[in-house]
């Protein structure tokens, strides 16, 4: 398969529209007192971000053949749990980043304390969410539990959690490829995977197919994380955050660091071939997710 | 109806004992990799509290006459999230407590980042063990729902959360009687109701008798923060884990600063008056809940 750049980009674009206009909705349907911690979710929520897991969410639900919009909700939860992590993640406890996309960051406009609670509030909110989509003509109560815990496992203590944690742990000393691997399967790779998931499994597909889907995100994760490493080093965009170069943890091992360039390009370059095999039993209804993970080879952001 | 004191508390130790030993097994079903943010997690929930909200949890499902069992992890789940909320609140951004119950809090043992961290993780946690909760015999899917929406919101920006944040903004200044009520019913009586009422509505209770057990967790825990309030004036214990006297927040207002301590004691007296006349639906089996309305006024800490 061939990917149609500037198709694809337009693809992208609406997707990530729709999701945008979904979060608007969504956060309104949590809004009230007092007003600051509800300003400041919409801050940290609609923040120009890629959207790429409620993309996921609703890939899944719509290869499941199921109805898209009941799985509306459940795009903006895992939108809702991703935001709230990079919250956290910039405080000055942790990352301590002042910018975000080039936008000051929420501690940074709403002071620390409320940022710890606007975190707080995010992931708390999205079970809310997915816990109100029982009302949703259409929803199935067994499927829609399993999602929420298959959420909350994949951003737990053994999930995207647990990998922040060792991040911090091995921010200042290299660290082997075994333990690169688990910290990213597990800091940015689980959430991929609950994310496309989620949608499949609300929206009634059988096993054999999410675990194809399963695969794929796990591919998929490795090959955006990787190709994040080598955008990183070409210092192409300011992907964290923060400009490349200004960093002060030069000791963080990435991918590049390990292997260098040209070997890291064909592990990525592997992933997605991987992401391609995982999908055959899928016909062209997967041509969406099989472009984009082509099109991690080539994005500049 | 009397309180025999002794006896009563007597009760209380046995239900505190086994949430203990409930908690010590749920945390033993999400431990894992990586150790550190697992033990930190123990060490949040494993620390001496009285339990009051999961006691809630299976006294509502005992009065619905449902499994009490089906309830175990629901009280579970309820502690976990309160607990986080005390990681958090005692982080140097927000109370900057450096003891709680005479133990230093989580953050002078683990640091702040894992502070953080563990707060998330016994929030996101609480979470998935009451969505796995359906998997458990007798559990009704659509009922869970419920329970997990309900505690979602009671702790989220338009409750517990919200009322951090109310706290936080009239630290250093008097704050009027209704800012104070809506502070304190959002803070600490929004998380009382969901629990009394989750524990019933898990185990099929009917609207009428929830609505009893919502009336009475409301006035229980308004009798509750009174009662919190003069024990701090009196200066009878430690009661927010720091010595009283030496506390910087004594421009805070409190019932007694509002009211005087007389008048606290009488409007005390009248919410634990409301307590009992809310139960007027049930016989002898909410005795209990009767006692530990009776037991707020003559608590010690």
């Amino acid at each position: 398969m061939q990917l149609d750049l500037n198709a694809f980009k337009q693809q992208l674009a609406l997707r990530k529209q729709l999701v945008d206009d979904l979060l608007q909705e969504c956060l309104k349907e949590i809004d009230g007192y007092p007003p600051v911690i509800h300003e400041a979710m919409r801050y940290a929520v609609m923040n120009g971000g890629k959207r790429l897991r409620p993309i996921l969410v609703l890939e899944g639900a719509a290869l499941a053949g199921g109805n898209v919009q009941s799985a509306h909700h459940l795009a903006c939860a895992v939108e809702m749990i991703h935001c709230y992590s990079l919250v956290h993640d910039d405080l000055p406890a942790m990352d301590d980043d002042e910018l975000r996309r080039g936008k000051p960051t929420c501690h940074i406009v709403f002071g620390e304390a409320n940022a710890i609670l606007t975190g707080d509030a995010l992931l708390t909110g999205a079970f809310e969410v997915m816990a109100a989509m029982a009302e949703k003509p259409g929803v199935v109560a067994a499927r829609l539990l399993r999602v929420i815990r298959e959420i909350a496992a994949a951003v737990g203590s053994r999930g995207m959690i647990g990998g922040q944690v060792i991040d911090l742990e091995s921010e200042d000393q290299e660290i082997d490829y075994p333990t690169l691997q688990r910290l990213h399967s597990m800091k940015t790779g689980e959430l991929f995977r609950a994310s496309l998931k989620a949608g499949a499994i609300l929206c009634g597909m059988a096993k054999p197919g999410i675990d194809a889907l399963d695969a794929y995100a796990q591919s998929f994760g490795l090959a955006f994380q990787i190709t994040d490493d080598i955008l990183d080093v070409q210092g192409a965009e300011e992907i964290i955050g923060k400009p490349v170069g200004s960093d002060e943890k030069n000791l963080k091992t990435t991918y590049p660091s390990l292997f260098g360039l040209d070997r890291s390009l064909q592990l990525a370059s592997d992933s997605v071939q991987a992401c391609l095999d995982s999908l055959a039993r899928f016909g062209t209804e997967a041509d969406f997710l099989r472009q984009l993970a082509l099109f991690t080879l080539q994005r500049e952001s």
